[in-house]
């Protein structure tokens, strides 16, 4: 696919070939873990057993590389070339997670891609003159235990331990379990300052989960702020009753609560200028023919401005007459401004994308860390399911990009 | 808590103290099984371990009495005291399966109580004219599978077996599969028309599953109709997409139509005259950041006539823009004319009810086969659920009823 435009010293491999090459055979290595046939979804759930094997193969190949391997206490896989260093780390990676039925690309290309552009910038044989590590934090997406970014809110303090041994899974398994089951001491669990603080800079690329740059014509932008966004839980608590006998008037219903909720969340939303999703319910007893004694629902919403938000929010808790219980927050993050115009100077014609997804990049940020994002265009904008998608030659942009920001951080 | 009244001959237990002796040693027998300590709830699911469990204890009780146990083609369980001669057998019986989180009393009240009552006849010495059997119905709540009365219809060829067989529960496995792995050959699955024709009566004894007889001050009621009720599927398909990212005007998201749905079934049933449930809902994938692919809603929709269900169902599909996928239709049913007046003849100041509520009697009526029921009056008319109750001195009052039918119906 690259047709190197530069010569090549002798008996080196051209920086662009070593990052295609490195990137076909990366993104292929990983594509049947955690593939359900069916739908061609992804189901790699932290510490599910394809989220397992997807960690042994993120130590492989940087075993295969000589970068240092190991696991910090939140749980995130960090892979050092020299360093850490005491602050200056130039810091390359996203996540491996993906949701229920997720697509191949969010999380895991950033991963991909930073293995890729170190390789790129080693092909000449220079050393970069600062660390640089390469890092998949861990829960990213928080689809199994509900809160989004555990592994960096963990890191630097931003979800406290203990809350997070309590988090559950639909099965009831608690964080705990989970990491007892995958022979890691949940005791260990908590924050570790002092490994946050040899991050110099954080540079995530990402997948764009919108339409953004497809309908710019653009293959790559530059991320300048994530719009404010969290998790609310609704619990309905209503009157479990016989289906065919009870009558209307002596009914307590808590779906229609549920109901209500919904159409409040997207008439909310829409005069906000927000987005708002119910994306999970859970019925109890859920029987056809049983009024159920209890209905949760899950809203995510996110807006420009943390007010906002909260506006959409109490608007749903008072059309569904319960308290939002708030599982994760975060507000607007502005990713650091002088970082990004350096990245933006590596990357030709690339726009400024704000964008309303979560990343542990804006965690980072809010933990007063330099942090950037490059984005890859995504055709159809579709994500979080099978059908996301980015084009190979796209992907192989966003190394390039990369590569360029790596160069411009690790060895100027 | 009997006081009797007459002597009894020396030797023998008086029949009341019989039946009160039975019927309490049988709830308490059948109290533990498939109980969830947390809620107080019932998990007697088709062919599940409580229920199979059920299924050996009415096997082993049977044996007990000298009563011929067999297990017929459609999964019901038959214990028969002479017979099954040629038409003219009495039978009493219920079903031993419950909701998810269902109640102690709907079913196996009147499984319970036709043993005490066959005990009961018995004391004397005396022996019926004719053949007597109690029989526990597989499958009447389909819970498991979706379909209501599952035993009784397949008994009588109102559902086929294919059909039946190829029924999932919510874990995907089918009803054949069940079967088998409970030892079942699902090969045998089918009608019995020669079986079903040796009923010459079949007499439900039932715990009310609402608040008719406590209104009215009486213990125990006779069946007069059942309403029209049935059971039907609706898959919404949207598109799965990122919850942040996907601007409102690019979504389809099928919760906001379940949520019109749920709305649209109330008010149609209010409209009406009728109830309409939804008790249940399915949500692919399920994630709190990801607009769903697909909900799917079960209607439960009941009326005095079937036009009425059908117009609820009609309003309900138009609501939701999907079609209403049929899993289950009761017309409305009359109980046996001739057979009521005999039965209520034998029950002090009975009240004659129309239920909501579908049970075997009804299917077995469908089929031509004389049937009437008995009410046991539950005092907050709470069922399909944990709080069911009645009051053991009501439930006392329904065996000395069913004795007295059994004795008009078998040995007159």
């Amino acid at each position: 696919m690259t047709d190197p435009q530069e010569p090549t010293p002798p008996g080196r491999a051209h920086p662009a070939a070593v990052a295609d090459a490195t990137l076909r055979r990366l993104l292929a290595q990983i594509e049947p873990i955690g593939r359900d046939a069916r739908t061609g979804g992804y189901q790699r759930l932290a510490y599910s057993g394809p989220e397992l094997e997807l960690r042994d193969w993120f130590a492989g190949e940087a075993d295969a590389r000589g970068l240092d391997v190991h696991e910090d206490r939140a749980g995130n896989l960090w892979a050092w070339l020299g360093g850490p260093g005491d602050g200056d780390a130039v810091v390359l990676g996203s996540h491996l997670d993906s949701v229920v039925q997720g697509g191949a690309f969010d999380g895991p290309l950033g991963v991909v891609s930073a293995f890729a552009a170190v390789d790129a910038l080693r092909a000449p044989g220079s050393s970069p003159r600062r660390p640089v590590a390469i890092v998949a934090f861990a829960d990213e997406e928080g689809a199994r235990f509900g809160v989004a970014c555990g592994g960096s809110r963990l890191l630097t303090g931003q979800l406290d331990a203990d809350r997070a041994r309590s988090l559950t899974d639909d099965r009831g398994v608690s964080m705990a379990e989970a990491l007892r089951a995958s022979g890691r001491d949940p005791a260990r669990l908590g924050p570790d300052p002092e490994l946050a603080g040899t991050v110099g800079v954080f540079v995530e690329l990402h997948v764009e989960q919108g339409r953004g740059l497809a309908d710019m014509g653009a293959a790559v932008g530059v991320g300048g702020a994530i719009r404010a966004h969290g998790r609310w839980r609704f619990d309905l608590a209503g009157r479990a009753d016989h289906a065919g006998t009870t009558r209307l008037e002596d009914r307590d219903d808590p779906m229609l609560r549920q109901a209500r909720l919904v159409l409040a969340a997207r008439d909310a939303a829409a005069r906000c200028g927000g987005v708002a999703t119910v994306g999970k319910v859970a019925v109890e007893p859920g029987g056809v023919n049983a009024i159920p004694s209890r209905v949760q629902a899950w809203l995510d919403a996110r807006a420009d401005d943390p007010d906002t938000v909260r506006a959409i929010v109490s608007e749903v808790a008072r059309a569904a007459g319960a308290d939002a219980i708030e599982e994760s927050w975060t507000p607007r993050v502005e990713l650091d401004a002088a970082l990004r115009t350096r990245v933006a100077a590596c990357v030709d014609d690339a726009p400024i994308l704000t964008t309303g997804a979560g990343h542990d990049a804006g965690i980072l940020a809010i933990a007063g860390i330099p942090t950037a994002m490059l984005f890859v265009r995504n055709p159809t904008g579709v994500s979080h399911a099978p059908d996301e998608h980015a084009e190979l030659v796209d992907c192989l942009a966003g190394v390039a990009a990369l590569t360029s920001v790596l160069e411009e951080l690790a060895c100027r």
